[in-house]
């Protein structure tokens, strides 16, 4: 019925301008200083439109969260999948976190405004690097002390890692500087960090 | 004078009230999330006061991260000035930083919620990081392939394992763990990084 695929297709693009409006803003002033009030304006629609969308303004941050990272890992789990070597895995993935951030610093400053403290980036990020780092000890590959505490410096560093090269005119070699770090943190020794933290980055598969 | 020194001491209470009640407000909802309105109201004193003591609400988080921040930096510098062991000096910082949030949660969290985003958290921590991390491989005792990126992976981690440790029933053994793991990082071998990170932990000299 084509008048109900137009309505269903306007609805889909009213929350499609929420959601952008809602990660441009946070990207700007962090979760804490964006009102439901300068979303709907952002976006260009009623004040009343967005609740035939969100509960509030938790939800659509979370549901950004869920569209823009849940993504880019499920991505990254299918490029991994195939992979045989834990360390490469992980620095794959980091370097392609990395990557992401200046290729999208919109993507990367609402990273970092979410911060340390946001569970839901948390929640979506340190399941898929706690196995990462399992796969690493149970292989050998790794030395990790303890694998949640580990998960949680991997994430602190990575925000602030995105910070720092988002506020840097040039951020040659960081991707790769930063998995060669990460990888000496769990127990990679150097050479062989740099070795592997350098291969040649495949490009990220495709979004289903 | 004692009229004066009376309205000294006044004048100091104030400013301290003001500052308690952001640093409080800071810590539960980050500092996007706090107004002036919410900090006066906290402090129990008018609008207009609060402009004889900061000209706005970044203003007087700058002086809370000042006062709550630095104080804790001068009080490492001077337990870590007569050690010499680099790793050592690392180690017992990283830890009485993690001490600190456990000892005092609103000043855990006000780090956190604070967050890897905030430039005066950075330019207080970071400079003694990376002049911690200097020593170390200036005495050949760290590996480290970039200095300014360890620092903001440090400083990342460390905010992410202030917000996990602070949000757990138990937080024990998580100083040592924190340690031994950012010892790995700079490269300290496994056995000895373990080490150094058990060794008993001297108290914080008392501020100035």
């Amino acid at each position: 019925m084509p008048d109900s695929s137009r309505q269903q297709r306007r609805r889909e693009q009213t929350r499609a301008r929420l959601i952008a409006a809602a990660k441009n803003l946070v990207a700007v002033h962090g979760v804490d200083g964006v009102g439901l009030s300068e979303i709907t304006e952002a976006a260009d629609l009623g004040a009343g439109t967005f609740y035939n969308y969100f509960r509030s303004r938790d939800d659509i941050v979370e549901a950004v969260v869920e569209e823009s990272i849940e993504s880019v890992g499920a991505r990254l789990d299918k490029l991994t999948a195939s992979l045989s070597d834990p360390a490469e895995v992980f620095s794959f993935s980091l370097r392609h976190l990395v990557r992401q951030a200046v290729t999208d610093p919109v993507w990367g400053w609402f990273v970092v405004r979410l911060g340390v403290a946001h569970p839901k980036l948390l929640a979506i990020l340190g399941p898929r690097c706690a196995r990462d780092l399992r796969q690493g000890v149970d292989s050998g590959r790794f030395t990790i002390p303890d694998i949640e505490l580990a998960t949680a410096c991997v994430f602190g560093a990575l925000l602030s890692t995105l910070r720092y090269t988002l506020s840097r005119e040039s951020a040659a070699h960081v991707e790769e500087t930063f998995a060669q770090t990460m990888l000496g943190m769990v127990g990679v020794p150097a050479d062989e960090a740099w070795d592997v933290a350098s291969r040649e980055l495949p490009d990220l598969p495709g979004a289903e």
